[in-house]
């Protein structure tokens, strides 16, 4: 991928936000290239604050998935943190069951994962019979129980990418519910290493802004970017920390920052904005398929 | 409460998501009077299934937190389902450490909570030394499993009322970091139960909306309210089912559906719109402090 070779590492490793077998680390490992040494982090926040100290080269957060939508934190994150979204990377989730050597889908009795991944397979769940479904934090963190427990009649529902961290088998592929389900990633990255984003239609520029709170100022906000052409890929309101019912905007923008009409246009909604902070721009990234 | 005299329940019990102690549950009883029967269900998914079916008079579900933004499910399950939003309340979430009879905070060796919560009081937890923080699914499931694991150096941060289900004890309460901290409920109803909400600038319509993925679609859209001089209280994307990269629009105006302004004004985000529902219309609710 050609941002690879632009990537000037302080530390080797990319960060990420879960447990070994995460759909995360398996980005990571898209991203960067399979023997790429990744960073277990228990949460978001962690992932920033190592990247932020040099722990790790960059970090990797999902920022939307097609059935869930988008993940606040990393947004929230965005704002608040320096850290600049400097790529992106699809990847379709497929879903798998998960269990010991010699474990039989019909003889399961437990099943554990991620609420989320669980409500992506209603139709396979319900084709089994007498088995008790346990949400837990995190799909690896399924897969990783199922290890320790070491009974064959438990089973959980994760990434092909798990098995092999906890020595697990695959025991059905391709769980989930008919609909295709995307997560989209961004690569975060401190900003001493932005990188200019040559002007093209396939950059994405990201930005965030407080608003008046009064009638159609998302209106008037919106409309610098209609009036220019410019199409938004993505908007997202989120809370403003510490004042109830005030917002941030949260806008992912089509076109590089690096482009004099985007510039414009950011100029001209900064005068209808109480803030507004470009987070970032990235080349569009590439969807894999597991 | 005004709204109260005007249920005509069929089955007596108002159904939420979680266990009895929950914050859910909490707003049940703010809205419905402290004796009124409640259903704990597993999902907010089983929430609105058993008030389609008769088998609750109404349910409450979150809809947005001033911390952590929209509760995406309900919208997603009001976008899906023919249930109405009759009402809403707003609780200010304070949490408390609970522990068993005895306990002291000094002694705690693990400390437990949703996640969310858990990050509401970091301050806190910081100032604990030797402590390990355990994410579980939900602070009254938290609190159940320091009852049930009956070790006093286990506590959990939940709500004050989940305490009695548990027989546990308040070793402290108001541990989350200083920023305000609101969570706002939607009462939901089967469709006969709709009522009219007099045209006045306290009622709010809610309204969901798929539009061309064209530049500036959700610019005209806003347009239309803007020009009426309707106020948002809210917009939220969601991601459409099975369609990735398309969303659909989740729109709080301020006003009643049963006013002229207001209704004109629907009619013309129709005509920019692909798809457009009036999910239902409330009067603007109370907020209760703890």
């Amino acid at each position: 991928m050609a941002f690879r070779q632009t990537y000037r590492p302080t530390n080797k490793s990319i960060a990420y936000q879960g447990e070994p077998g995460a759909f995360s680390e398996l980005a990571a490992r898209k991203a960067f290239g399979p023997r790429v040494r990744t960073l277990p982090c228990a949460s978001f926040a962690d992932v920033f604050e190592v990247v932020k100290r040099g722990g790790a080269r960059a970090g990797i957060v999902p920022v939307e998935n097609t059935t869930f939508g988008p993940i606040h934190e990393t947004r929230d994150l965005l704002a608040r943190h320096r850290l600049i979204p400097t790529a992106e990377i699809t990847l379709r989730i497929r879903l798998c069951v998960l269990g010991l050597p010699g474990a039989r889908v019909r003889d399961i009795t437990v099943i554990r994962s991620q609420p989320q991944a669980l409500g992506q397979c209603g139709a396979f769940l319900a084709g089994l019979k007498r088995v008790r479904v346990e949400p837990v934090y995190d799909t690896a963190a399924a897969a990783r129980s199922v290890r320790l427990e070491n009974d064959p009649q438990v089973a959980c529902v994760a990434g092909r990418q798990a098995a092999t961290p906890y020595g697990l088998r695959v025991l059905r592929s391709g769980v989930e519910d008919a609909e295709r389900n995307y997560t989209r990633f961004l690569v975060v990255e401190r900003p001493s290493e932005r990188r200019k984003v040559p002007p093209s239609s396939t950059a994405t520029t990201l930005v965030v802004a407080s608003l008046p709170n009064t009638p159609g100022s998302l209106h008037r906000f919106l409309g610098v970017f209609a009036a220019a052409g410019i199409d938004l890929r993505a908007i997202t309101s989120r809370p403003r920390p510490g004042r109830p019912w005030e917002y941030l905007f949260h806008v992912d923008l089509s076109g590089s920052v690096d482009d004099p009409l985007v510039r414009g246009a950011l100029k001209a909604a900064g005068s209808v904005s109480i803030l507004l902070r470009v987070l970032g721009c990235h080349p569009r990234g590439r969807t894999y398929q597991p």
